[in-house]
């Protein structure tokens, strides 16, 4: 393949303090250079490789195979896959997947999530997918002719550039990007009409906006970061969509402050996590001013009541509003689909200044490798 | 429905200090009960209720809905029906389900359970699942006449008897026996010869006796409790249908020891928590000595390598053995299929020693209700 990522290949620190900080602020860039490939407006299916058509026209289901922070850009696609695609998807953790006896839908697209393109349970566990229930596979990689790129049928390269720090975080927002363009090519064939589809290729241009408005947010996420440095645990929350996005949030937070950090989708917290909330353990909330909110509102309330000190990233435009033990950072009113990428930013953020005021190695955390090239 | 659960109904707690303590030991006995009505060993459609038979031809697929412990044991299930029935099988979390517009593929089974009959949420996804896609419902549950049981099509009661302790014990391992049975009906229809499905009920009539031994463990179960009550954290990890008996396990300590217990698929701990790990951080391990003991022995070396503390249940014929920082619990030998009930077991009595000793209240911990009757 031609595509060169080019601009983004720099890998000197420049104006910043860590990889980690610089790659966050890439993300505008990253993105629209993500998105790019979608000339005229228009997302071909020849973005994803040669014969994609012939191999989309058969795919009536999506199976996702990953690892890590791509498994939960995988978990984000399945709601948007199945909701504005139609097509039923399943995802799940590659090390799982290639160890069990499994029974796969006939005409399963098998998609393979790898930012490095060489992790190594997600490459076997592509070696292994030769049931003939799978039309065909495809792979999102940031790195071209990597191994995932080479043994796929179809590919979509990412257009992050070299990412350093350990912790991902522009090539996970990029995966977001890919898997948007995915939707809109399976979705044409299924239960999305062209007025949807252009919409959503048209709204992907606002995103290097919003997430430049997000990064703007800095000062007051860093201000939140201050009290999270004492504390050794942390819950974080969503609903719908935003349940991922409070996995990756939680993710980012484990690997680069140590702090433990746990997601839960909202709804269950009465099913078990509600017994730790106490004032040691502080909620963040995932909160965009989309229909769960009202949901989310009242899962907020239980845990105020308990003594939890709460931590909610809002839409501006929502009715969230400071009050002892509640802490609201309002963020950029955004497109429901655009909403996982700008969160992401302000809890990428969120773990950066964290760490930071810890004291932590950011770019590399202990015990953590870059690609996970072995078992 | 004529059946009665009889003989465990009494609630008092006689020689027991704590109801926790009572049902666990309770346990032989109502998984005996629970599958006492395989008569002749044998499966019958019969026991899922009228009409069973009509509705289990049309299957070709099982979406399970579920919250808490109950999810856990569908995702036991699926394993269970996709390795041994060869049907492809979704769970999904019922707060999740209900408020997402998904894509469901024909010939669904839904299956919903719930120890109570009544949670909300589970109750909420049943309602709302009037897709034709799906061919009829199914509930698992312990409570004859609640509102699932009147309003599924099909139904399995479990004969765990009253459960008092909030922290579900035998109602999730009978749960997992009533999924056994499902395999065993549906797999008949797939890829299950009549050979593997008379073995299955056979090697049930064990179950009752390994779960003797495994309570038995209990003293070495208590010494090992005691190094986890000054801990804050505790990391539980397992490989194939075990990955959800570690998520019970963890979920068990955290509702009733307050102990920030997270479970993790072993392959994943590369791909971050490993990050987590220190001295502070006990680390559970379910290690039956099934095809996947290999794979796992290395992921815990990683852990203590990386100066964990590993706390590891594992068959007494494996080759594990005590060492600085591994504390190994040997556990009786036992077929695959029964395993994730004696390692459950086992879990069970860990956290109900961790809480004892700890002082929390055992029996209501803290911010948690029985069931789960408002969203």
């Amino acid at each position: 393949t031609t595509r060169i990522s080019g601009a983004l290949e720099s890998v000197e620190l420049g104006e910043f303090e860590h990889y980690m900080l610089k790659e966050i602020h890439e993300q505008p860039r990253a993105l629209a250079q993500t998105f790019a490939v979608a000339e005229g407006h228009r997302v071909d299916d020849s973005l994803f490789g040669e014969g994609a058509g012939a191999i989309f026209d058969q795919v009536s289901s999506v199976q996702i195979v990953a690892c890590g922070t791509s498994y939960h850009a995988g978990l984000v696609a399945r709601y948007w896959l199945e909701d504005l695609a139609g097509i039923p998807c399943e995802v799940e953790i590659a090390s799982e997947f290639r160890y069990r006896r499994r029974a796969q839908h006939p005409g399963t697209l098998l998609v393979t999530v790898s930012q490095s393109g060489e992790t190594a349970d997600t490459l076997a566990a592509l070696r292994d997918a030769t049931d003939p229930a799978f039309v065909g596979s495809l792979v999102i990689a940031n790195v071209d002719n990597s191994s995932l790129v080479r043994e796929s049928d179809l590919m979509f390269l990412t257009q992050a550039g070299t990412e350093i720090g350990v912790a991902s975080t522009k090539a996970f927002t990029t995966q977001l990007v890919a898997f948007l363009m995915l939707t809109i090519a399976l979705g044409r064939r299924g239960t999305m009409d062209s007025a949807k589809s252009d919409e959503l290729v048209n709204v992907l241009h606002d995103l290097p906006g919003l997430v430049e408005q997000t990064l703007q947010l800095d000062a007051g996420i860093k201000r939140m970061a201050e009290s999270f440095i004492q504390k050794h645990h942390a819950l974080f929350l969503g609903r719908g969509v935003h349940y991922p996005i409070a996995m990756e949030g939680a993710l980012k937070l484990k690997e680069i402050s140590y702090i433990h950090a746990e997601a839960y989708a909202a709804g269950e917290l009465k099913h078990g996590p509600l017994a730790l909330v106490d004032d040691d353990m502080p909620v963040v909330a995932v909160a965009p001013g989309d229909e769960l909110m009202e949901k989310l509102r009242s899962n907020l309330e239980e845990v105020r009541s308990r003594g939890g000190e709460l931590y909610v990233f809002a839409d501006r435009a929502a009715d969230f509003q400071d009050s002892p033990r509640v802490h609201v950072l309002p963020m950029p009113s955004c497109p429901d689909v655009l909403a996982p990428v700008t969160y992401t930013v302000a809890l990428q953020l969120l773990s950066y200044h964290v760490a930071v005021q810890k004291g932590t190695d950011v770019d590399k955390p202990r015990n953590l490798a870059k690609s996970v090239t072995v078992e």
